[in-house]
């Protein structure tokens, strides 16, 4: 349902536990606080030391783990779990991870969040050399690129293949005897390191998966970094150098859970300054602040408390939308928009409404949204965004990888708000952005660690499988800018 | 999972339409947004004038309707539906409504909200004249007593039978020719009429299931009355003119949507003005105002306007919490309660909170609560209750029927702060419940049409069945006072 | 499936058993044995003296009892099931038994096999005095009554009941002390009584589900008789004491299992000899003789034997074919037949062949087996039926109440061979079927007990509520003879 | 149940059809026909020439395709499909065949029936290579083996990786523009090709499968034979001349269906004269014959026949027997066996019986067997198999690999008998049964064309990875007789 109300997708949360009974409930537990982001498979592989074991299906975690005994048959002390939304590949189930791979010499499981930007070039190359994928998903390539350089042992044939690799990539791996992480020179996505009270470890894409585990947060997971945890604790080690942090900022904009900590920063801290921001920057003349449930409820307070404006309850979300939800008939295909979300007409009726979302899209979303509030009877509606116009594409692992789509791309912020119906649109703007999160010491200027592309085509690395599609996607003098923007 | 969060649940939400193609998709629709007044059980009859049909099951409408088909297979355009939350009666399919009855002279299919309290002395002497029960639902009753009245025809016969039922009761019934809708004399559980653009009537527990559906809202269904809808549109009858409305309180505090209006107020309203009047009567030293997500954020953010604090996201609660959820092994099981309610650790690290929750029931949820703050680093934890103490049970439709399990019939309130282990816990009072709520014009001295007998005992009917178990549960000298304050 | 090949279904089998651990495991194997008389529908309710518990559903006792959760909830030491075939009512969980009726003085379960023939009728009236039934079926009608002549006591209002009862029936009623089995004056249904090895008793349709609980074969159970089962043992009683036996003699025909012993007779050889006496009364030149699988098997080798013919397989029936087969497209759909039964080539090809085969009710089967073996190659098929024409209704249990569906009714022999398209087509007569069957010393003349007015309309019983709609369905000459026929 | 009633398990049934329009419905019906021969998966791939769709799942066919939806998305004129029995590989989901390999350069789908006698060794040689296996299946190491020769284009690739593979194996191939099958050079398992009157190709494991769905038996496709069908039809190939006949006698003995063609021979007369040849070989003294149903139904007719018996219905199997039924507790175990299998009391008390079987593996099934006729009241039990002593085991496609669960490898047949508790207990002799099956002009003396290896250890190639764990499982003697015997 996010992906309808936002049109943007996150690829994926993963969690790794090793050494710790109750490994199969940890991760469960784990992968329950990154539901958030992806909901369209879940799976888990653990290993007691002899054998690998494996339950994957499409579907939430709870709508995969139905039966007690799917989860009870992965005994072991060590997992890893994942949960996926489905951008590359076919929505089946041999694209739902993690996977297993057994060998003779040793089974390995995988999970892997992020997206490569030359996995067609490396597929292509590897089943030239006789490789056979068993799913349509990049993150199958990196065990392709090991087996091939498997003589030299496990770890230097991982290093090599994660230095063949490029874009946004956090790996977990399983071994029967160690449990592996991996993140990409960049650091695009989240990946932290945290430690239950009896020491064992615990890696996942977010710190609230630590939270629920009772694991203590120790750090973020480096760029290039190759953590190995076995039964003699944790060894760090990397796999490259030549690092720059540029996290994806859409993190903490709209992905990201609002109590996780990410680079030292609390989410909805950074949200709340969003709005805060946005207030000096925008003030409007309003009666009431709203915020977009739920994403948007942290700026929405910010901007009110900003602005000294009421912050109130002007728009519900349902708890119980399902999946499963059926389709209305076209009469009233409308309607059910609602299901998910609708105005409370007793707090915006008459009033001059503020109403804050995190971005937009495809603009679609706002549309409805200023429709249904001036339906519900507000006199004024504000669209305030807590983020910069959204006009160029991600190829580091948000579902979001043409141009094609993004209303922002196309429409200047007066064309915009004019479709939308909005009384008037204003954005935060990309200064203020960085401002907000505020990454400490991060040596890496101008950006402050963070990847503001979206927002400005500054990408931080060269495109590859992709270049093509996104300069061909650009008249022809904007092509020439953009192509001396692009890294090579 | 309400349940467990909050120990207090409602009984039953009831739609119903009649002369709309679709019937079954808006009752559909209908049922979605009154989903929070039940999850064990839904179900929908539908009539084309010629035949009736059904479907129901146990588990959430979504669960229930999981195949288009059994949606599309209740045809015409009259429908009544239903959502359960099963407090009489085992959690059996046979006692999911609505009910259908078939009979030679004209089948009658049947949804109730509320509870009878003088269940047992009807069904027994029903019993005892022959008949033959299919449920262990109370409401059930009413039909047995039409039949038995059923040579008068089958309108006067229903007049008589709501005469001899007591209690709270909103009852929907279709036949194949008409919608019937009739509210107890008191009014305690809420039922609105709306109007669709097309002019067909719709008749629900809450306006909300109005706004989706596109009606408009016409009115409150008032005590005693008797409405009729047929092809010839809406008969306002009554069954009886000795009335006076004394409405559940607890809607406002907890059941209804915020985006509801009942008798005139949005629900969102009154809570916020119970935050603030709460506030005024208990200011307290803190450093951040928080709300427990979702039924007291309203309340929250009143105070913290009312207060001049900073309204902040401390707790968040999870969307992906399924009933179908695995429970953890037993050294996990305090860390699941994690899984709906979560800290957020840098929005209460190190400071001083106050925490805003709509009502202590048991206490349990209260003490869980106030450990996850300070699990997180608040330095202060106060708990502000925007709800009187609840010291008696309900017997009109909320499933709290006896006094064991109520923390505050049983502690002061300093008893109850320790248990909890709040720095401070405040509630509101009564006549600040009744001045936030703020019904107009209701005629009703001293309560302004407001039941807040779960405060003060103070029941606006006789007890009937429940009479002399609610008196056992006193000590003599209590007894004494609480039967003189009974009516009879 | 079975009703599609046949066009013959039973009305439902019945266990019971008293005073057994396990009681719901003895239920559940021994429906299983009488799953052959009923496919739409399986239940039990067991009670340890105190509780009563039921489970049922649509489907397959297998499908019905998917989870082993679902059985060992049932606990006690005495149960009633049912396996049901929904021929009156409709096909909702609702009708399916048994039925369990709670009363504040003790509650009641239900199985009934049977139908009765003043149902409408006693529904009629009981509904007017205020009756609610729960489902469509004639086997809640029991309940009603006793309700009715309560004040009596239970076992005086059950035999003044049954004896307001007309039609076939074989009832089950477990109460949480007793076990009560009755049977209607003509035993039209088969009920067999036996005793497990520690001294409990069972009441079964069918002695195979005696035997497969391990269970002794006491005797059958008598025309009128009441039999109750309780901690003092069995007492045997009656409610009436005009009683004839006259036993569906199509369970002998085709619904009962080969290994089942009705009345001293066991049903294989019954059948076997059925296929002898038609060989003595209908000899063809045949090089080979098959049967229709399973239920034709017997009188098939009991004719090849006869007729010194070799018996072979020249047809074979799938074990594979589910209830949730999904049906081919219309071009296909002619195929989908073979999906059942399918002719052997290399056995029938460039043979003269004489299928036999139990019974020819609508005649489109025995059409498409024809078409089948000339398919496969047969030069003659000789069509061989070990039972009379089947020319007239059931109302006593058998799903066959109305003439329109007979073929026989309609046509004779030679029109039915035709429309066939066998060479020959040969039924056995009426003397020798009651030969075959050959039941003892029952000293009811002239059919020994049997009922064979599907054969030559002479019903053991007045029609009540058929009467009109049977006399309705002949030509006004018929009609009159037909009256007279009947009893009054 | 198969499995649990015999011991022999087939390994998979495959499809095929070409240029058909409903190739997904057609595929449909014949694995439907094919379920016999595997019950724990099923599957379908389709290609329109330009996609290739594929849906599979563990279960029977109809439990994999429950609901319309997932046959009808399968579109196209192609198809191949699969029912597989778990014998190598786990049972998951992955290796639920027909396997779907996706490449740049085209897909390729697989379904294979058989047992690689090589596959350990190839698998390893592989993954030393860099290969990525998917399952634990053999039936995957053809594609790789495909890839690894890919450069020489695929039907030379796949002549050359079929020259490399060792065993038994009947393969079937789907690509968007061709349809593949290819049969090991011993021709081990039956593969069929048929055509249907629009001229479409159909190929199959048996012509049952040809007779559903209505296409004309060809001709068996011979050891070493590579057809290709596409658009311009069919092109007859070979991958190797190197041949020689030694198809299974276990297919006439107890797999294949009885009206199944292989090789020329219906399967219903080969063992209707394996029973005639037996009676020839071992007269007993009995008053009637009985066969275990349904498998060895013919042969007891043959026996009756050649002895001159009568023929009758002593056992019955249930139509109902469930693949989720519930386990009866520890006491009721013993009862359950009737549930798949029950003795006709009324046929065989007081008789000498004559008992027919196909086969003994492990003797459990016919201690069981022997018991349920002495309980019925057999005065006699004599068990007559209708193959010779099974006391080898089968590498090509059997579930029989060890010999340490074959009772006749072990024991003398007058032990046998004793354990089994029969009265007498014969076999058929191997030059019988050869003799009964009877195959015509297939050049390959001294076996006709017959693998009997199961009987007398005379296997038809060499044994490679199987053959040290084969001879260590003699004593130190019988290894070297065995080890000559073997070839190399």
């Amino acid at each position: 349902m996010p992906a309808e109300i936002k049109g943007l997708n996150e690829e994926c949360g993963v969690f790794g536990v090793f050494g710790a009974p109750e490994a199969n409930h940890l991760a469960y537990l784990g992968l329950h606080t990154l539901q958030h982001r992806g909901q369209e498979g879940a799976g888990i592989v653990t290993t007691d030391g002899t054998e690998m074991y494996q339950y994957r299906n499409r579907g939430l975690l709870a709508q995969v783990f139905k039966n007690q005994a799917d989860l009870d048959h992965l005994v072991g002390e060590a997992a890893i779990g994942h949960v996926r939304y489905a951008t590359a590949g076919r929505h089946t189930l041999a694209n739902v991870q993690p996977f297993l791979f057994r060998f003779h010499d040793g089974d390995v499981a995988l999970a892997h969040n992020g997206n490569l930007t030359n996995a067609v070039t490396l597929r292509r190359q590897l089943e030239d050399e006789g490789a056979v994928f068993q799913s349509d998903s990049d993150s199958e390539i990196l065990i392709h690129l090991i087996r091939k350089h498997i003589k030299q042992g496990f770890i230097p044939a991982l290093k090599q293949s994660l230095n063949e690799l490029h874009g946004g990539f956090a790996f977990l791996l399983l071994q029967k005897d160690r449990l592996i992480a991996a993140l990409d020179p960049n650091g695009f996505r989240p990946l932290v390191l945290g430690q239950l009270p009896d020491g064992a470890y615990v890696v996942a894409s977010e710190s609230c998966a630590l939270d629920i585990v009772g694991a203590k947060l120790l750090r973020d997971v480096q760029p290039g970094e190759l953590l190995v945890i076995d039964r003699d604790g944790l060894h760090e080690d990397h796999f490259t150098t030549k690092t720059q942090l540029a996290i994806c900022s859409m993190e903490y904009v709209y992905f990201a859970r609002p109590d996780s900590i990410i680079h030292g920063v609390t989410v909805h801290n950074a949200r709340k300054r969003m709005g805060k921001l946005l207030a000096a920057e925008h003030p409007v003349d309003a009666d009431i602040v709203i915020g977009v449930p739920n994403s948007s409820l942290s700026a929405a307070s910010g901007y009110a408390e900003g602005a000294g404006l009421p912050y109130e309850m002007g728009l519900i979300k349902s708890q119980y939308v399902a999946r499963s939800f059926i389709q209305p008939t076209q009469a009233l295909r409308e309607r059910a928009v609602a299901l998910k979300l609708s105005a409370v007409r007793g707090v915006v009726a008459g009033k001059k409404v503020a109403v804050v979302d995190d971005s937009i899209v495809r603009g679609t979303t706002s549309q409805k949204l200023v429709k249904m509030l001036r339906d519900a009877g507000a006199k004024e509606v504000h669209l305030l965004i807590a983020s910069p116009p959204f006009r160029f594409p991600c190829f580091y692992g948000i579902d979001v990888s043409t141009r094609a789509e993004l209303m922002a791309a196309h429409y200047s912020i007066e064309e915009m708000r004019q479709q939308i119906g909005a009384d008037s649109l204003h954005f935060l703007s990309v200064a203020n952005l960085i401002k907000a999160i505020d990454l400490k010491d991060t040596g890496n200027a101008p950006y402050q660690g963070l990847t503001v592309a979206y927002f400005n085509g500054d990408y931080p690395t060269p495109l590859y499988d992709y270049e093509a599609s996104y300069l061909a996607s650009f008249n022809a003098q904007e092509q020439r800018m953009r192509k001396e923007q692009l890294k090579s």
